[in-house]
């Protein structure tokens, strides 16, 4: 069962690339989050496609809850940690209190979807490093 | 109940607003979808909120079913009319096989969410239309 979801999660990665005609620019293990992410840049933007390593882990939780779909929207930000300091002075309710380390070596910070509709909402600060 | 439903849509847009400190840069009503739509430019994406006029419209049905959230996806595309060929020529399954019109008298078609892991995408071919 946790095999066909892992499956049918690559099966969603790849027919993307087959309908879309796209590739990944890069592709990364995030160990702490049990994922595997590809990155697709297209504009300024980049979709991230997030496969499960583990079914404990937040997308493997993720995915046994809800099935695949969207799990978040990242917005740039040139400092996370004023950014959440901005965020937590108005009251806005952070799943992190302090920004922690995501893919890239980028900083991150989820707010609380319940601020958000429902929308679970990262902020990040690139690390500058190449991929 | 649904008062309250609209109600709640738009505090979440406000609070959209508050928490991130932005202003929409366009809005419309789109009647045959029956939807307001607010436009909040953000690098070379747009987020695009939508508040349903009619709970019998495709976001009021949404809303009922599913509650706040993440409607769908768009990517530009140059010419609409190819890229629906194209789609369908892969045996891509399109809730739209022509496109139709979308706010900001753009041309747009849906991909089929059976075909993207759930995730509804639309294609979409700006007007070139001022805001």
């Amino acid at each position: 069962m946790r095999r066909n979801e892992n499956r049918f999660r690559r099966n969603v990665q790849a027919d993307a690339e087959q309908i879309f005609g796209i590739q990944a620019e890069h592709t990364e293990e995030v160990a702490d989050q049990k994922v595997r992410t590809a990155f697709y840049p297209i504009g300024q933007s980049t979709l991230e496609y997030l496969e499960s390593t583990d079914p404990e882990g937040p997308i493997g939780k993720f995915l046994e809850k809800r099935g695949p779909g969207i799990h978040h929207i990242a917005f740039e930000v040139d400092d996370v940690d004023a950014a959440v300091k901005e965020l937590l002075a108005k009251g806005v309710r952070m799943i992190d209190k302090e920004p922690r380390k995501g893919a890239h070596g980028n900083r991150i910070a989820f707010i609380h979807p319940a601020e958000t509709g429902g929308v679970l909402i990262e902020i990040c600060q690139p690390s500058g490093e190449q991929h």
